[in-house]
């Protein structure tokens, strides 16, 4: 590709080699850097050295829109966008040709109107095209004033080509990277709310995990005493946490959806089912009644009828009373328990209560199971389904060791896996002491967005005050990290994570 | 970096200036090319030329086994691992000196087992390290006997490690793309399972649709008549193609489990109610006769007792049968409705029924909602659980467009919006009859599988054949594309695509 150049025998091969060994240097550097805010400062940087400019502006061609954008012409700071065939880097955009102005003022193709905007100066212009390896223009790179005062010339065209060339490589290379990045990024936060949007009440709960979570590890770099004075996070490392919390409830995937939103101690089938036994009850109290009164009059005679019907009468009524009086202690029973309460141990009397079915079989008013679920002390949750909600810490464990992590984000699943764990050995999954600092973060937040998110079926949402006095408890219990709730509180992270965002 | 050589002057500015020339448009190449497969050769093709070398090979270091693994090394084909520090390219690993060796069979270091083994003759190595931007070793390159019968000079390691640091950065690009992908699409994947075992009669339908219809997609290469004569899918396409197939169903993490797996016209927990109902009607109906009983007594006296309790046990009897009767015969209407039936009109009939509930009020035996369920004439689904189910494309859509998809895939949504629509416009959502070929191919691919997949709630596994013959029928009424089924049968897309994968 690089010839010998079109109007000026070579007039120094040693320079020219220094030049381009220069620019081998540079090609390297930039297709380490993947960042585009750095990387087009850098070949900004080395093109205005390689061509001895004043300065350089650089555009990428965006195909879709037929426009060249630039986020750093140097001396400007916003993207700037100009349509392709318009001024010059448009027209070398659109010929792919070189454009080399020696003298800007006397050449008709020059816009004076950013020199005027700008106060600059601009005398000569180098404008050259940069191709992908297809040969397919990509961008343009200009550079303004040459320092010695003089034209650029052949060989400043020669290598700025070189470099715009090595440029367009590490330009595509970012910006696939950008995007790929992105794609992944959009993908699991879309994942998530649609996971969330099964249980509306804790919709959006992991997106502010996630904030709640990397400010407080962001907090900690000021930090100059204490257990975690030397604990910093690098940009990947909070990019691994920020993961780690996002998806730490994906796990819910596998929770039925009846006990993830479960408001009462009975479901309302269950109720139903009762409430629909209740009534068997009292029209068997009723049969019971009459058949009794037919029994009477068989031994007492129909002239006692009447006598016999008000005794009757009397005493259903007395039963019928009775079993209403059960179905409201149940109810009352079936309210979630939010303070431990007592009572409870009536329920065990009324399991002996009996009715005749309509086979007339006698059968149990109350069932075990339902003894069982009205006699929960916290909550409205039995063992079982308290199990299978804590169980969507294993699920999220589970479906994120299957995922193949970059060797940057290895430690998402583990950090994802402590965040029920206590301190003190008293939390779940594995009553596992030695947890994760990102872990011990990531718990302080969770808990902290359950209690002060938005009501949910089974208790109201607390405020922000009351929500760090529970927290309070819990760090000085040991459940909780000390050091770090005092960062939380102190740095005030929800106020830094959740409303300066809003 | 690249200065004078150490041993020898410099006997030829031109032909330096050429190789170094040429080394900028290979890293130009090189950087383009992600494809670790194609990256390699290419990357030992310009190596052998530039150093005028018979062969080389590339070693990459593997930092967390200690270990050189190499997928090309020229003249081998399977991927070659070696512990670092052994051999010549392991010392280079390690030391990062280059190692240039004029006669192999003289020299201590060299192994002569691979030439044993291969029948390569080794004369002269240049083994020189890669380094990345930081100037860390990432691999090695290593040159087998210099083509002009000499040994490798000064000029030729300068040349190999500028073109390593190259290859370095380039490689380094293209693992860590082929890394993003790889954790994109095994987050992709795992979430899809992650969705589907909410239903587990569908798990793995996704990736079968996804396998199916990319299949399908590649064997319409081999037609050269008729409408698709021309219709080539690209990689990217595929792949495209690919993510919407593995997606299509993603919306039904919007849709109830209920809903979802539903086996009967009334849910488990209506039928109970239902049940209790009837039990309730059965001791409604005791109750009654024990009435009548009591009243006959009053008008015909206690000697008639014997008399009456006959006659009103013959007529409960009749009662309790007849009751008994409508629910078998509610119960056989429940089950799913595999073939249009009639019979449904009585249970119309059987809404006027009536039964005294627990505080004596007349209530229907039968609620309107029971009697619509029951008369459902295809499957197990009411018109609006069928549109909560069918709902899923729209979920699907919604969740889709949420994604910042790469140009290369942001066809993906479209592509999955359309798999539930029919050419004749009897389809869903939107009743489209222009629908992107991608998604004609994913019709035929659902619903093949979910005839031919493990038996569902609703309905019984259909075996290969008469899936087909059923596509057929809905291919000849003009809803399914003719051609593209016709590929589907002859080209066996369901027995290449899923059962010579097992």
């Amino acid at each position: 590709m690089l010839s010998q150049p079109a109007s000026s025998p070579t007039p120094d091969l040693s320079r020219r080699l220094a030049k381009l060994t220069s620019i081998l240097d540079v090609a390297k550097a930039m297709s380490a850097e993947r960042d585009l805010d750095l990387l087009l400062p850098l070949i900004l940087f080395e093109a205005t050295k390689v061509v001895e400019a004043d300065r350089c502006s650089l555009f990428i061609l965006d195909r879709e829109r037929n426009e060249l954008w630039s986020k750093v012409a140097q001396g400007s700071k916003s993207e700037i966008r100009l349509p392709v065939g318009s001024g010059i880097s448009g027209q070398v955009a659109q010929t792919g040709a070189v454009i080399n102005i020696p003298d800007a003022y006397s050449d008709p193709r020059f816009n004076r109107s950013f020199d005027v905007s700008s106060g600059y100066q601009t005398k000569t212009i180098l404008c050259v095209p940069m191709r992908d390896a297809n040969g397919e223009v990509t961008g343009v790179i200009q550079a303004l004033n040459k320092l010695d005062g003089g034209s650029f010339n052949a060989e400043d065209e020669e290598l700025l080509l070189a470099l715009g060339a090595q440029a367009a490589g590490a330009i595509e290379n970012a910006l696939l990277h950008e995007e790929i990045n992105r794609l992944f990024e959009g993908f699991v936060s879309a994942s998530v709310v649609a996971i969330e949007a099964r249980d509306p009440t804790t919709a959006g709960h992991s997106g502010r995990v996630a904030d709640l979570t990397v400010t407080l590890a962001q907090a900690l770099e000021h930090l100059t005493t204490g257990p975690y004075a030397h604990t910093r996070f690098s940009p990947v490392e909070l990019q691994e946490l920020r993961y780690a919390s996002l998806l730490h409830d994906f796990g819910k995937v596998g929770v039925r959806e009846p006990v993830l939103v479960k408001a009462e101690k009975l479901y309302p089938h269950e109720l139903e089912a009762l409430r629909a036994r209740f009534h068997l009850a009292r029209k068997d109290l009723q049969l019971q009644s009459y058949r009794r009164r037919l029994e009477a009059v068989k031994v007492r005679g129909d002239k006692h009828l009447a006598e016999i019907e008000g005794e009757e009468e009397e005493r259903l009524g007395t039963e019928l009373k009775q079993l209403n009086e059960v179905l409201d202690f149940i109810l009352t029973c079936n309210r979630p328990t939010v303070l431990a309460q007592g009572g409870f141990e009536r329920l065990h009397e009324l399991g002996r209560l009996q009715y005749s079915d309509a086979d007339g079989q006698a059968q149990p008013l109350l069932l075990p199971r339902e003894i069982q679920s009205l006699s929960i002390t916290r909550g409205t949750l039995s063992p079982e389904e308290r199990r299978e909600i804590e169980s969507h810490v294993e699920h999220t464990y589970r479906f994120l060791t299957q995922i193949p992590w970059t060797r940057t984000l290895r430690r998402v699943p583990e950090i994802a896996y402590a965040h029920h764990e206590k301190l003190d050995g008293t939390g779940y999954p594995r009553a596992e002491k030695a947890i994760p600092v990102q872990s011990r973060m990531m718990s302080i937040s969770d808990i902290y967005d359950a209690l002060t998110a938005s009501d949910r079926p089974y208790k109201k949402a607390v405020p922000h005050t009351l929500a760090l006095d529970i927290l309070k408890r819990e760090a000085d219990s040991g459940q909780l990290d000390k050091e770090l709730f005092t960062v939380f509180v102190e740095a005030e992270i929800p106020r830094r994570a959740l409303h300066d965002k809003k």
